[in-house]
């Protein structure tokens, strides 16, 4: 990876990436104000996670990558955070499991709403035939503010398993009471979004997006049983519980 | 306060004023993007704190209380985040302990020193009579890169206490290098720059800075003898692994 001028080695590299991420997306008019604390709040979860992905973590991305593989119409949905860190493992993700992308703002501009698009688009998703949707705002979560309940009908609105990483709690809650299965990836535990959903992976989206792109390619031949095995496994509330153990016990330092 | 429009009694009510300063701060160039991340980062090490004073802090502000009122040439060094947050806390400090204040930026630009000058002036320090420094930049700190190292020959170039509130690691220590004792204050226990200094307080500075003020002035009648009894009394790795027992048992929600 030649965006950053260090090896993949190097002890700081995944939280320069992130940093030189992040401020390219600001420049870009991708990320917000808002998405910056919230990039910091990561970062401090994730330092207390000791910047590792955690077996639990692993299990919740081999259950979300079950779960998309069974999904009739799944539903990738991107904020201004999503599309700046990880816009290409996004777009493979949802050519692995065969899901539409959906921009959704909390801050909603047209503005960076196309942006969005656009950056998207231009980090492969047209040559993989990806559909980025979020612009036609044609239907409505109920229980939301006008703005933040704005979706797409063919895209979220008639999706059914959405994977929100960095999505709220509000939003995260007013999905699940729509009847769709929810993936969250969230570094905080108790976040109320990780509380409220089907497949919680609490880990960075860096390592989160990809790995369950993996999990999802390695279970392509896998039967319906198969996966519906793997999901009935999966434990939400023990993986939360072993990850706030984790961040209890790591290393603050 | 009538900053926003909230009582102070509301669970949310010092999350949701730290979020408008900030914000603010931005809008008037004051806050960096750092920053923002920054403040994201604090935000998370707080929540797992119970955005609290704890028993360990209170004790090192008053001991930063009585190493201030100790000090021959105190001075309060101000980022940007600080001037953000706690303007008219900062100068009231300062006031209480015959100090003076000067603006220091990881990112210095002449248009943000003096857009924080400006603002600092203008809440209250003026009227105080508290000297706002650092646009002089005639001294420098040895062992920091050339921007991060100009600080004012009167201000902290020759001071011998400095209140280095969400400071950087490299800097808190090259500062103590040149001898200077150092107030830090930072949510993160085992940050570089807590580890580094003569009193680290475990806090966010919206109560941590106008808590030393309070001890300063509760102080203000004690002798020296007094005073140097109670900065003795006040063991910084104590503080600091009772800051780290409080995160790691704090409650995640």
């Amino acid at each position: 990876m030649s965006e950053i001028d260090l090896p993949e080695s190097h002890p700081r590299y995944q939280s320069l990436l992130t940093r030189h991420r992040i401020e390219d997306g600001v420049d870009r008019g991708i990320t917000s104000r808002q998405g910056l604390i919230a990039e910091g709040r990561g970062e401090a979860f994730d330092y207390l996670l000791g910047e590792r992905t955690i077996p639990s973590a692993d299990d919740a991305a081999r259950a979300a990558a079950a779960l998309l593989l069974l999904a009739d119409r799944p539903v990738l949905s991107v904020n201004g955070n999503v599309a700046a860190l990880v816009p290409e493992e996004t777009v493979d993700l949802a050519a692995a499991v065969d899901a539409d992308i959906e921009v959704n703002l909390f801050n909603r501009t047209d503005e960076r709403m196309r942006a969005i698009v656009t950056h998207l688009r231009e980090r492969g998703a047209d040559e993989a035939g990806v559909a980025v949707r979020g612009l036609d705002a044609d239907a409505r979560i109920p229980g939301l503010d006008h703005e933040r309940a704005k979706v797409d009908a063919d895209g979220i609105g008639g999706a059914d398993v959405v994977v929100v990483p960095l999505e709220d709690g509000d939003r995260a809650e007013a999905l699940a009471a729509m009847g769709k299965s929810e993936v969250v990836i969230d570094l905080n535990p108790l976040s109320r979004s990780a509380q409220a959903v089907t497949v919680p992976i609490v880990d960075n989206v860096l390592r989160a997006v990809p790995n369950v792109a993996d999990h999802a390619r390695d279970l392509s031949g896998a039967s319906q049983t198969e996966l519906e095995a793997i999901l009935r496994a999966f434990d939400a509330d023990a993986a939360l519980e072993a990850a706030e153990d984790a961040i209890r016990s790591g290393e603050l330092d």
